[in-house]
């Protein structure tokens, strides 16, 4: 079964507005969340749909929100999201970013009282249609043990950053700063499968192989996996990720980030309000004309993709060419949904009145 | 034979004034270079003053650069070194971001003409009196090969960012982007001992634990090593750093990026000029206000210090934490330089006429 770009947008609008958010609001959280399965990144589009509708049946997601920008500098913002959807209220704030990089050349806001925003990559990407440059980052659920340590006090915090390009497409980073992404332990456990030593680690601290660890008090590994392999780079990315996003916001940081599934409790003695976002603009044009640097990008990203490849690889990938060329793929020809997501998806229909096909 | 501080400080001025920099410029320069030594990063001390020294010999070091702002916004602005030295070229460069951030929030530099600045972690912490969040970042001489090729087409690019605490000392993450930095190579050269699989890769790509591979062609791995350990995500970042410092300031990218030795011959076909740098400020309360952020960034440091440790660590880290107590050390005790650097610096010192001791 084949599912198209507008039928999963629109299946998630409808549910959307069921939680009882605006029209508006349904299609932009719909747009934002599908634009991570369209780019072949299932484990943040619909598979999470029925957990924003448990995280608003569990009084979690506040469906009209009222977003608001509470401090502001020329250059800076702090916006409240009011315990609306992150993927409303991410976009948004990245729009107060983008209209600041206009005026004074860059734009920074950091964003508390929210919750999961979906893909990074989709927030910074919005910044290339105005020849900006796009950052975004977010904490998140605390699953990532710092090194040396066997508490799980990070998120996987993802850092994205899209940068225009002239001639060629552009260049647009997205990844989480822990070794692997909890969806990839996921996937070897439906599997049977091992995962490579230097994802997780057991409760002691033990590298481990068991894709579980993580029900057994395991922890992910931040990028870098052991310390001989700089590991502790990794946990100082994803603490950047997290200082930034959530204390410079005021929203709830390291374990006290409030977790993405329902039933898991809120910390009982929180230090802010919801998951806490980053995001930036730079005006391209603010450093060099935007057409010279365009033509020099052009020329970083020829010399990479020619770059002599090493035995195994037939070419040096640049950063989003996987990601574009599935979204090719997928708005041509469409694309199948694992058989329990799609149950997942009939399930929320039935109940909330919304036909999936 | 023990040093202070102050010794290698004014020896190393002394060295940049026979150069014939201005005794403000040489002052700054030293205090610069020597900052890394007094951290206990001696691969970017003094270790390094002949390297500039040969560099300024080859004709590619101005010693009276007209380092200026060659175009701005209210919130960035670019720099141009005037192939000075990088350490004074960024610190001044840094000024600049930190007076615009003081004006609208936030201030970004992209310098280039200039090349090696030292540790960025001193530039990143020249925000910290101010209450502002200080990034620094460069690009460097090419050693680093992207995930799935065998050429060398990025430096170690390090990433600093240097974030205010109240009355805990301040989080100062620096670290190249890289899996290992070429100055832990060079001591297991010395030893005569192996590396790690996953810092080095030989000629055609291949895994390889030789320390001396990048003399034969081989090259260094990006932060995570391999693709399974999110190799990919390291050369993004090592990416970034790259175009942030170079592709937008005007500088020499990729394998265009000058080499700091001054044995190796510049591009023939440049694309820029000299080195690039991004350096980054923001006010705190240009967010929140700073007591409260600071009471946060308290409580912050201090979960993760106090967190249950993993079997073999005796605490859990802060970043930043090895670099000031080894601060603290050096200033009271002094500290040992390794006979060949000493050696390195009487044959300075004799060639200049300044004495060491």
């Amino acid at each position: 079964m084949l599912f198209t770009y507008t039928q999963l947008r629109d299946f998630s609008a409808n549910i959307f507005l069921q939680m009882g958010c605006s029209p508006e609001d349904a299609l932009l959280a719909a747009e934002t969340l599908v634009s991570a399965d369209i780019r072949g990144v299932d484990s943040h589009g619909v598979a999470r749909l029925s957990g924003y509708v448990r995280l608003w049946e569990a009084g979690r997601i506040n469906p009209t929100p009222n977003i608001q920008v509470v401090h502001e500098t020329p250059s800076t913002a702090v916006v409240d999201g009011d315990a609306g959807l992150g993927l409303v209220v991410a976009p948004k704030a990245m729009e107060v970013a983008l209209k600041k990089a206009e005026q004074v050349g860059t734009g920074w806001v950091a964003v508390r009282n929210s919750n999961h925003f979906g893909i990074a990559g989709h927030h910074a990407m919005m910044a290339l249609p105005k020849d900006m440059i796009g950052i975004a980052m977010t904490n998140a659920s605390p699953l990532v043990a710092p090194t040396g340590s066997i508490e799980r006090l990070l998120g996987t915090n993802p850092i994205a950053i899209a940068i225009p390009a002239g001639k060629q497409p552009p260049f647009v980073a997205d990844f989480a700063t822990t070794t692997a992404a909890n969806g990839k332990l996921e996937i070897l456990q439906r599997k049977n499968a091992e995962a490579p030593l230097g994802w997780v680690q057991d409760a002691k601290g033990n590298p481990s192989t068991k894709p579980n660890e993580l029900k057994q008090g395991g922890a992910l590994l931040p990028l870098g996996s052991d310390l001989a392999h700089g590991s502790h780079k990794g946990y100082g990315l994803g603490a950047m990720v997290d200082i930034l996003s959530a204390v410079l916001s005021g929203a709830g940081y390291a374990a006290w980030a409030p977790p993405f599934v329902h039933f898991l409790p809120l910390p009982a003695d929180p230090v802010g309000k919801g998951l806490g976002h980053f995001l930036g603009a730079m005006r391209v044009d603010a450093f060099r004309p935007a057409d010279e640097f365009k033509a020099h990008m052009d020329n970083w990203i020829q010399r990479f993709r020619n770059a002599k490849t090493a035995e195994g690889y037939e070419k040096v990938l640049i950063h989003g060419d996987i990601e574009r060329e599935m979204e090719i793929t997928r708005k041509q020809e469409g694309w199948e949904l694992l058989p329990p997501v799609v149950a997942d998806l009939q399930q929320l229909g039935e109940k909330f009145g919304v036909k999936l096909l």
